[in-house]
């Protein structure tokens, strides 16, 4: 089986800004280290160069846009993150919404700057939509697991398992995340176990007294 | 074969407003009646009851939001167009565009009320993608033919050819449109011939001294 | 004093579509006739020819695009709604919001076509850069108030008062209503007292199981 | 007179990204140095925190979000940009529009992290609404001086003025820049002749094959 991916979104929490959002880089590097898995962090866009330069994790951006040609003040060029040493982005995450022709446009330019892109979407259809535009990765984040404390490790996971199954009628070649309801080994196993080659998380992380044991917890179950 | 589909957008034309738009709906409902074809109107929200109730076209909007659920000043609902008359409406035209889980939403809120969604896209990619949310028609816009003087009666119509190839990739059921680049009984024709079902176009007809010429001349080849 | 302005925003409540919206502009015309007071309804777009031609109670939109020039698909000109019949519009409400060169367009456009302006506000410093813009009308709706079941009638009118005082430091000519928290003859003596003229408000009208009623009751102190 | 404040905006132009960027800051300091001019940059967010620590030049985010509070993936918090180094941000500008609600939350969150806030505006009723929000600078981006190759120097002025005209009836405090149609020393003087405090550009420094000439030009006249 291939390399389970941990991505941890830091938001724009204070928990996971400047130093603190050293303090998980540097778990992240640490528990990446010890298990195997791919463990990625998605700083503020101020955090990308000092994250990717001083540890050795995968760094990924929040946002870019695809449109940011020239003239475009205010907006993310795919160029600039990568010179900032960012892998990839999240694209069209729940918090920051992207019209079509826009997600289309942040994929290709991922692609022309080989980066990686991750499209979240928010339910079966919007998966199967997102895989058709060929991204790196689909992140499944159902409005009804965000943030609700319920874990998919205890909830009924048939809209994960449904949309996997509707990323697979539109492309093989995807890789798909879990993107909510990640609170435990336990998660990230059946997360696996649903097809999907990872997880993308954020407070159960970011917001934990001690980064590093949630992520040992995280991956205990590899 | 099927009916061949012809839609006329009114956009927010002066000359598809209040009595023009009676004009080029009646314009609309006589060459159909003289043709066989499929010839609908989308006009102003303002004008969807009267052109519904005068004549007899089906009658689409321009726009409609799937998230309009009680507390939605100034959006439009799907219940609110039905009620009006309409029987379908545009969806993420390039003058309106929605973000992935919005023209899902509108096009969920479409089927629930009986209602024909028609969803634009701008390339190959967005049309395939657009496709796997199993709308009623896909219509593809190439921004390179749009508003370009350019028919698809003889510029290279690869990227029409590709989109259809996409969406058939996705999917065997949804209808397509051809939505730039209409000028003439040529150009329908030619969409049809690429595995359309008919077009989408505006300003050719909107503006024209008189539509119903321009309209004969759009159904001559078929 | 100059006449107490009450404008009923019928949303997009099912309560306040179709026959419903007819319901409640009935009760408008009744209570207006009986109580001397300027009661409006701002309903959904395809309501606003109906409404409008068979009511002799002033309609405004919920919604206006100051930009919809032509080539604007899925927006709505002042234009259409004026020859709807519609004697203004809402514009910028915390459901609709607009950037703010949208704003001045849309009230722009309001001027051009002779209809009455309304830009909604969510707090002191926005309603007095709203004043500047010179509406004809300025709406409070402070975000703690909306649908919190709170009546400026009880709680502290400091908002109010405070966002009157910012608005005349920059214009004397411009109405004010207050938004958010009405929901009887008290708050409505109330919102005039603290120096405005009038009151915007939805659900406890237009889901009254007798709007009439209602309004009764809202002009009961006048 | 108060110092004149020239503002380079490099906008996602690759001839201000990394390198680019850091060549224009030092020809900026350099310049600042002779002159006695304040001059400042507005990086992409990656270039904030390196051209803020290389250089003694203040640095200016080119868009900051005021809502940004936690749970905001892919937004841009005023505290981010203050740890990176920021000394305050470009807000609503053209290419980057906020809503009303949103450029007001900008501000007060410049405000509350000891930020300099510059809001755009594009002509004089939309200059006096964000002065009434009471930024730190407002500046006025006619849409017929942006990339015109027309410069304030030559065309008609009107703007500028009426601008400044109705932010000083709203506000004394305010700082003002004109921020289109610079392009010359001449540029520069007529702005601050005018009322202006000094000026935001962009590509004429940008793109310059060398920034410190056309700098050392535009300070050629104070």
């Amino acid at each position: 089986m291939s390399q389970v991916v941990i991505l941890i979104n830091l938001k724009t929490y204070g928990e996971g800004l400047g130093r603190n959002a050293h303090r998980i880089a540097g778990a992240a590097e640490t528990v990446a280290s010890e298990s195997g898995a791919l463990i990625g962090v998605c700083p503020q866009m101020v955090d990308l160069h000092p994250l990717a330069h001083h540890f050795n994790v995968p760094v990924y951006a929040q946002h870019v846009d695809g449109f940011a040609q020239g003239a475009a003040t205010g907006h993310t060029s795919a160029e600039s993150i990568r010179l900032a040493g960012a892998v990839g982005s999240l694209i069209n995450h729940s918090e920051r919404r992207l019209n079509l022709a826009e997600i289309d446009a942040s994929v290709r330019a991922c692609e022309k700057n080989g980066l990686t892109s991750v499209v979240c979407t928010n339910n079966v259809a919007t998966s199967a939509a997102a895989a058709a535009l060929n991204p790196s990765y689909v992140a499944i984040e159902p409005p009804e697991l965000i943030g609700s404390g319920i874990s998919v490790a205890k909830a009924d996971p048939g809209i994960i398992q449904g949309s996997v199954d509707a990323i697979r009628r539109v492309s093989d070649d995807v890789r798909i995340l879990t993107g909510a309801g990640i609170q435990s080994g336990d998660c990230v196993r059946i997360a696996t176990e649903l097809g999907t080659d990872g997880v993308l998380l954020a407070s159960s992380v970011v917001k934990a007294d001690d980064p590093e044991v949630v992520l040992r917890d995280l991956v205990s179950q590899l």
